[in-house]
């Protein structure tokens, strides 16, 4: 009796799969959600192997999608990050960077270029609803915000949390002992400051209540789903840190841990929200993090976990980030030790809206549909680490060549040209910790020549983060 | 309709849940299985975050049972770490530590000592049947071998797979690009060396082979299970290191995955096999390594993940390990961070077989029964690092203090008595990079207070490692 009992969950649970499979063709083009999280290190998850943060909602997020244990960002800092994710092109190539302001500020002048097409403006032209949450740090100026690159609504900070900091207050005090009125950091709807200082240590339940009531909103309209993306940029963990009276106090790891729980009951949130209403068959979601952890900052500052470096570098704990893709029916469940980039997200995302990328600009990102799918093995082969407008090092395959040392800390920057390169296999050996430079030459010279080949078509954009708004002293 | 299959499914499986609850009373005492590997990191796990390394078997037995992430052993190398956890007592109480020879060599001529307990006697007079696999390091001499201390059977290397090195090849190198050849080490079962050199490119495989055969003899007597109790302790991932033909070359992570993997594989055939049978209902399987990893051996050595240190250190990496501890219906599936330790086990073990430890002497271990039941806490709020017959550092709730430091990777030995001790918080700070004794005297008090009570009972027993054969020159 048992057995057909069993049996007949089996079958049940395969209709179910197949019914799920076909809601896909039923209901049109599927939804997106990213979440991306502030200075989150690739050790910070219980999934990714914290000793202590409790992160249950993740882990199942994990265990239900596929786990990426080689995935990029573009850059070791916010900015140039989060510019790299929303237009699938290197920070060099759209202006994003730069070698003395390495983000922007509330003095600049700049941010992302009108010119420069955004996941959001793409999916818009596909008919999705866009919104955008959390911390932008693309420009702050009316004519940067989100409502002008293709997200019909914002709601969040302009810039970091740690920015407009008051005088009065030291700033490693500010930091190492966070109080809101600290930091005079404005909170915004669409192109209005609503508050300021945003209370930010409610800031991550307010965030999830938005993006709760977008994905309701359109869930609701016309019967049918009206497909949609959302942006979801938590302004957290960047120092300073801040907790919800629920969370605070509650994690074994200190403030950081509760700030990192809090997001995990965030993004459970969501996931629930969109398993209620069976959206969970139609959605995409991706959760990552902008660049490592910044480890200046103590306690305070995220993990890396086995990974060398931080915050700030380009060792493989700055620029390798936790990477969960989930989307029940159509991610197939795996841990993924191939490479992927937040560079990919652009295309991959347009490939699976049925959208055609632009030709008349380069996109530095591969569509990881066939990875997601199970069908194939990544496109992605090979890893660029600029640094500013610095190639700092680059990767291809296994092998990653460095061309300059820096700090392992980033903070301060002791940026050094090496004269002789060093080569390490980070499949073998995550930590960087043996230089296989002299037993392997062949490598170093085919990383060269790659380097050389995208060199020779690469054009660099001039920065749009040096200047400043001039009435302004800061 | 589907979700009245859904409830009746659930109804199922609580159904199950309780019938193999039941199971226990059935079938009278639980078995006991100890996989015990050898140079294994903390990092080194899929589920402990490791990047490239695949333990889908290990993976899933965390994830049915409870995965430890503060569970420690007693010492940082080999020989007293094993002591430790078949008698549930410090090296130094049992003579099986030493600041000269920190472990036993071939040329040793001392061991367990007869007089002390181990697991596997106290399990025999409950009626357990008694099998121990793979490396012993407890004395090669008749007296010191398993079947002197409990067990009914022997089959394995009698100390480490790097010994007995043919002289005509240079150490490093033999230890680097391993042949089969170099290593003189003889396979033994029971008192008698039945292959010389140990053909250890099939020895995970041949030793999976004897603990299947074990389980299997020990299932099929009289209808019922009668209760038994294997230890398997893993001569791999320490260097040398060798993988059968079914894995040489197909890790990510290079020759130690293979190895890994291998055992990994070896662990999966373990549990299906008492799935298959029907034992998993009553048996107890707990997954842990014996110190940290062995860096010093480039690519070859293992990883300790987030932590600071690695084998020969008292430094986390040197001394926390993984562990899983799994046993449907038995351990309720949680992540625990709490505190344990392989001292724990022989204390465990005979509460749930039923038996009354001895009051002749002094156990350093808990009973770990509440945290497997998950009905309370750990009992084990403090833990004490021993290096040899010195007491580098003492942790109490989530501070550690030093009292010695040493050269984070083991290897040479550089020791420093510390006039001013330090300080870490583990839960805040797992990697050991903070040192905040400045913040917390009164921390630093209580754990001087903690060691002052431990040192004033105990009596240090003389050491049964330096001892040599007197015929012997090496």
């Amino acid at each position: 009796m048992n057995r057909y009992l069993i049996l007949f969950f089996l079958l049940l649970n395969s209709w179910m799969t197949v019914d799920s499979a076909h809601a896909q063709t039923k209901t049109g083009k599927p939804n997106f959600i990213v979440i991306f999280t502030d200075d989150q290190g690739y050790g910070d998850l219980g999934c990714y192997g914290h000793p202590t943060i409790r992160t249950p909602n993740l882990d199942r997020m994990a265990a239900e999608g596929q786990r990426w244990t080689n995935f990029y960002v573009a850059a070791n800092v916010c900015t140039p990050s989060r510019a790299a994710l929303l237009t699938g092109r290197l920070p060099v190539r759209t202006g994003m960077c730069s070698d003395t302001r390495r983000v922007l500020f509330p003095d600049s002048d700049g941010g992302l270029p009108q010119s420069e097409n955004t996941i959001a403006r793409i999916l818009k032209k596909q008919g999705y609803r866009t919104a955008a949450i959390g911390k932008w740090h693309l420009g702050h100026l009316p004519a940067y915000l989100p409502t002008s690159h293709g997200f019909d609504s914002y709601y969040g900070i302009p810039y970091s949390n740690d920015m407009d900091r008051v005088n009065s207050v030291e700033a490693r005090e500010a930091l190492m002992n966070p109080k809101v009125e600290y930091f005079q950091v404005p909170l915004m709807r669409d192109t209005s400051v609503i508050e300021r200082p945003a209370d930010q240590t409610t800031i991550v339940k307010r965030y999830t209540q938005e993006a709760l009531e977008f994905i309701a909103r359109n869930k609701q309209k016309s019967g049918a789903t009206q497909p949609f993306f959302l942006y979801l940029a938590h302004s957290l963990p960047h120092v300073p840190l801040f907790a919800s009276s629920k969370f605070k106090g509650t994690s074994e790891r200190g403030l950081y841990g509760d700030v990192i729980e809090e997001i995990d009951w965030s993004t459970g949130q969501i996931l629930d929200a969109l398993r209620k209403t069976g959206l969970d068959k139609n959605t995409y979601v991706i959760f990552t993090s902008d660049n490592g952890p910044w480890v200046i900052f103590d306690e305070n500052g995220g993990s890396a976990g086995p990974l060398f470096g931080s915050k700030g570098t380009s060792y493989e704990g700055g620029v390798r980030v936790p990477a969960i893709i989930w989307g029940p029916g159509r991610v197939k469940p795996a841990v993924i030790s191939e490479m992927g980039s937040t560079l990919d997200l652009l295309p991959t995302i347009s490939a699976l809206a049925g959208a055609t990328l632009p030709t008349d600009r380069v996109y530095d990102g591969y569509s990881l549909i066939p990875v997601l799918d199970g069908t194939s093995k990544s496109p992605r082969n090979e890893m660029l680490y600029y640094h500013g407008t610095r190639l700092f090092a680059a990767r291809k395959g296994a092998f990653k060549c460095y061309f300059y040392r820096n700090n392992p800390q980033g903070y301060p920057e002791k940026m050094e040209k090496l004269d002789t390169y060093t080569l390490f296999n980070l499949q073998h050996d995550p930590s960087e910790r043996f230089d296989i430079a002299a037993k392997y030459p062949e490598k170093i010279r085919e990383i060269d020549e790659m380097v050389r080949q995208h060199r020779a078509s690469l054009v660099v954009a001039p920065s749009n983060l040096e200047k400043r708004i001039v009435s302004q002293k800061k």
